[in-house]
Parts: C-alpha cells; sequence; structure tokens
C-alpha cells in the first residue's frame, strides 16, 4: 500500500486518502492500519468535550495556536454528530479553516456520524492513530455534545478537558453528564459572563466531593485543576496549555500513560473481534438468515436469545 | 422463572426485581426477557430527547398525566448518564416522584450509565420490553444529552419527540445534533421565554430544507410539527398528545409501524449476537490470552487485524 510510507513523511494528501478510507472501513484501510501501528504510541492525544454553546471549537482553535507556537505539530479530529440533514461544514469549522489552514504543521479532520455510534467511535480512534503515526506531536480530540458517546470517545485521550461556560441553562452540565470523573482539566469558557465564578465554584465543589471516588486508572495523585478562559480572545489559554503538559508529565511518571495505552488496546482489539466474528458469521450463515431470524422474532414466534443460540448452533 | 407471570399480571415488585437483573445482565434476565418477548409488541415507544436544560423532564410528567387522564397506563424510562461521581437521584426525578408516585397506572424507572455505552443502550431496550410486556399503553423513553448514544436509542422508539428550548446558547440545537432527522416532532419548550418565536421558525426553515433528505422509514408522508409548550404550566401539552396520537395513526396506516418493529428486531439480534461469540471466545480461549495480545499491541509486536486474525484462527 504506497499510502503508507507517504504518510510517514507527511503527506497531506496521502492522510486525507487514508482518512476516507478509514471511513468507508474497508480492507485497505485495515491493511494501512496495521502497516501504520508500529509508528504510534508518540503523540499526546487531548479529548475536549462539553455541552454545545461552551465555545469547545474555539478553545481547541487557540489550543492548537499554542502549541504551533511552543513548536509543535498538532493533528485536530472534531468529531461532529451533524447529520447528512443539515449537510455541510458547520460556522465553526468554516472559521476553524480561515483561522488555522495554510500551517503545514496543523491537519484538520472532521468526523460525521455516518452509521452506527460504534462506526464513529471506531473511525476516530483510527484516525487518531494515523495522525499519531504521521507524527502530529499533539492530537486534539473535539467531540460536540455530553452524552455518552462522546464520553466513551474523551476516555480514550491521555489528556480529557472539559469545557463548561456560564448561563447555559442547566448551572454545571458536567455534572449532570458524569464527565466530572473523567476530566483532567476543567475549564470555565467565556469566563467574562456573568455567573462565571460561580460556575467554577460549583465545579470545585464537585470535585472536592469526589476525592474519594477514585478508581483504576483515575489520577489519584492528580487534581483537576479549574480554569476560567475567554478564548475568543485566547485570555487564559496559556494556562490551560500549562496545565497540559503538567498533565502529561503527571502521567508519565505515574505509569499511568502506560495504563491509558493498554486501556485503549484492549477496547479496540474487543471492538475489532466483535466485527470480525459477526461478518464471518454472517458471510457463512448469509444475510438472508439473518433477515428470516429478524422477521420470526418480529412475529414473537422466537426472541433474540432463542434467535442466537440457533443461529450458532446451526454452524 | 416466578417473576414472568407476576411482571404480566403488572406486579410493581416484580418488575422492579427484574429491571435489576437486565441492569447486572446475567441469565436469569435473559430467560425472563425470552420468556416475556410474546407479550410485546403492543405499547407505543414514545423517546423524548434534546439538550440539557430544554426542560425535557418536565414535559415528560406532563404528556404522563396527560396519557393517563386519558385512560392509557405509562412507563417512564429516563436513560441518565449520570455517573456514580454525582450519585444518587437528580433533582428532575425527586420532583417527577412527588408528582407522579402513587399512580398504579405509571412506573418509573431511571437508567444510570454502569458500564460502556452499549450496556445502556442494550438495558434500555430491554427495560422497554419489559413495561411492553406488564402491559404499559405508552412508554416514555427520556435519554438526557444530545450525542449519539441518546440517538440511537431514541431511534428505537415509535415516535420522537426532540425538545429544543430557546435561549440556550446555540440557537438551534437539534440542527447541530443531528436530531431533525429523526424527529417525529418538535416540542420548542419554555415557550415564554424571550426568541421563542425565532426558535420555532428556524426549526421549521430547516425543516423546509430537509423536505428532499428522507432515507428509507422515514416518514415521507409525514411532516414533524413545531408546538410550542410552557411544560411548567402544562400550556400545549394536549397539542403535543394529539401529534403523538397522529403520528401513530400514521405509521399504523402507512406501514411504518412494522418497518420500526423490524429495525429495532435486526439491531437486537446483531448486538445479542456480537456480545454471545465474543463470550464464547473468551470463554475458549481465556481471558489471559485478550491480556497477551492487548500487551503485544501495546509494546508495537502486532497490530490489532493481525491480533483479531491470530485469535481466530487459533481456535
Amino acid at each position: 500500500m504506497e499510502l503508507v510510507p507517504r504518510i510517514l513523511e507527511g503527506d497531506r494528501r496521502a492522510l486525507a486518502r487514508l482518512i476516507s478510507l478509514i471511513e468507508d472501513n474497508g480492507p485497505p484501510a485495515q491493511a494501512a492500519l496495521a502497516a501504520l501501528h508500529p509508528h504510534t504510541g508518540r503523540a499526546h492525544i487531548v479529548g475536549v468535550t462539553g455541552a454545545p454553546g461552551t465555545g469547545k471549537s474555539t478553545l481547541v482553535n487557540e489550543l492548537a495556536k499554542g502549541f504551533r507556537r511552543r513548536g509543535a505539530t498538532v493533528g485536530i479530529v472534531a468529531v461532529d454528530p451533524t447529520s447528512p440533514f443539515t449537510g455541510g461544514a458547520l460556522l465553526g469549522d468554516r472559521v476553524r479553516m480561515r483561522d488555522l489552514a495554510g500551517d503545514p504543521g496543523i491537519f484538520i479532520r472532521s468526523m460525521a456520524t455516518r452509521g452506527s455510534l460504534g462506526g464513529l467511535a471506531r473511525a476516530t480512534g483510527d484516525v487518531v492513530k494515523v495522525l499519531d503515526a504521521a507524527g502530529f506531536a499533539v492530537v486534539l480530540v473535539e467531540t460536540v455534545g455530553v452524552g455518552q458517546a462522546e464520553v466513551d470517545i474523551a476516555r480514550t485521550a491521555h489528556t480529557t478537558i472539559v469545557v463548561e461556560a456560564p448561563g447555559l441553562g442547566d448551572d454545571v452540565q458536567a455534572l449532570k453528564a458524569g464527565l466530572m470523573e473523567i476530566a483532567d482539566i476543567l475549564v470555565v469558557n467565556k469566563a467574562d459572563r456573568p455567573g462565571a465564578a460561580q460556575t467554577a465554584r460549583a465545579l470545585e465543589v464537585a470535585l472536592e466531593l469526589g476525592r474519594n471516588n477514585t478508581g483504576p486508572g483515575k489520577s489519584a495523585g492528580w487534581r483537576p485543576p479549574v480554569l476560567k478562559t475567554v478564548a475568543l480572545d485566547g485570555n487564559g489559554v496559556a494556562e490551560v496549555l500549562e496545565a497540559i503538559a503538567a498533565h502529561r508529565a503527571y502521567l508519565e511518571s505515574s505509569g499511568l500513560w502506560n495504563y491509558r495505552e493498554q486501556e485503549r488496546a484492549r477496547a479496540d482489539l474487543i471492538g475489532a473481534l466483535e466485527r470480525e466474528m459477526l461478518a464471518r458469521l454472517l458471510a457463512r450463515m448469509g444475510e438472508a438468515a439473518l433477515e428470516e431470524w429478524t422477521a420470526r422474532i418480529v412475529r414473537r414466534e422466537a426472541d433474540v436469545y432463542t434467535a442466537v443460540q440457533a443461529m450458532l448452533e446451526s454452524l
């Protein structure tokens, strides 16, 4: 596959091409990913997540510019649940392109929901790997929304930033969305708005309450800082960049960097096993068998669990 | 399994017990679900989704009361990404309990994220089936958040209501979250707030733009109404109830009711096949093999796809 050496040299067209193949999810993408795998593991993967309206995209842009000023190359993967219905790039993307395009040290890709949720998470993980192999020092993964898929995607990052903003209806959305426990750094963006101090205070209190609630892989020795930014003016962004660097140093010295690598590899492996076994099963039984069992379930002649046992026994 | 006859008689303690078993995901739950399957297929499953702060929970409560006044029994499943970190019931749940508890024609259950995303979607689908078998005429599935998991859960409903509210930072969040294409009914709640007319207008325009974008299973002959409510005062709720009834009539007359049943059954079957095949594989290979391959991937001695092929070949 000639794409691989070109990607390792940083060829942007080859990169874009492989990412499209990943979205199509065919054998060429799998072969390229296998060849790129030995070259992965160096990038610092930073997830940025939060509710709509918090100004995440602007913050991601400012972080990217800050990393560039410090000499690091940056890949950006914006995971966007926008569907074909709305079509095309969002305003945030257009602003982003104008702002960052033309810098060869930055590569930006939006990932839209094409099929299932699992598909999006898989494709995002694969694109992150490709950017890692291509040599980007930092990969920023921006997830729109506050749902479980976003939490799962953020979980694969080394460092997860949860963004809040004052006055979004709910006082502290991260609390509701279960994002507190995955946050390594909390940012109250739009901090020039009324209510910013209260939002920050509420997050501090929640952190205090959650102190005893650290599971395996959680940063027992790391207290997530609560930082205030006005990303639109660049205010406070330097402090976020410092916190990201500090968190990386912490991960490496504590052994958590390796722990998170392992968690990600195990989840990837299980997902790939499930997909491959299903594909092989359907290849052997034929799609018609699947449709036939589906029809029986709809007619209430069989339930799902009985159908599964019968399908697997029939082989 | 003695739970099954008790559930078919509407025993609430048996219901609660089985739902806990479903969350634990063991063989007893599977056996009960299999036995209940022939009794499912009668309930009207209504998904209610939207961003935090739109007042979804209040709307769901008012819809439940409205259905009760019309003589229908109601099951409510609130899918809540709140994690153990925040712990316990949300304010919305407490208000809800005070408001609706004591009515034997209403059953309420909150589903929290326990493990993976897939786990939550599976458990929610199973709980909906149990409430269906127990004879609830309507099952309201409320999803917090605007992520892909929520979209996937809503997709399993017969009728999906997307709730907006004016002044939540983003003008029309449904557009961004890809919710427009799954909406059968759009509700602008908190319609006494400034900006409600603009929010409704933006939704109407988006609907107009999306007219040509109907896929299979979409309601080509159904134009989603945009309704305004002030759920806190009960204003506009009767119109939403009428729209739900009209949509059900449309689904039945158009054949889409059956189409959606089939889609749900196929997705259930595929998910159950994947889980069972993975469980059988790990039972044969042992968890140690999974850990060993994970370690090889982390050390870059193997990539995921090579590992999958080798693991499946070794059997």
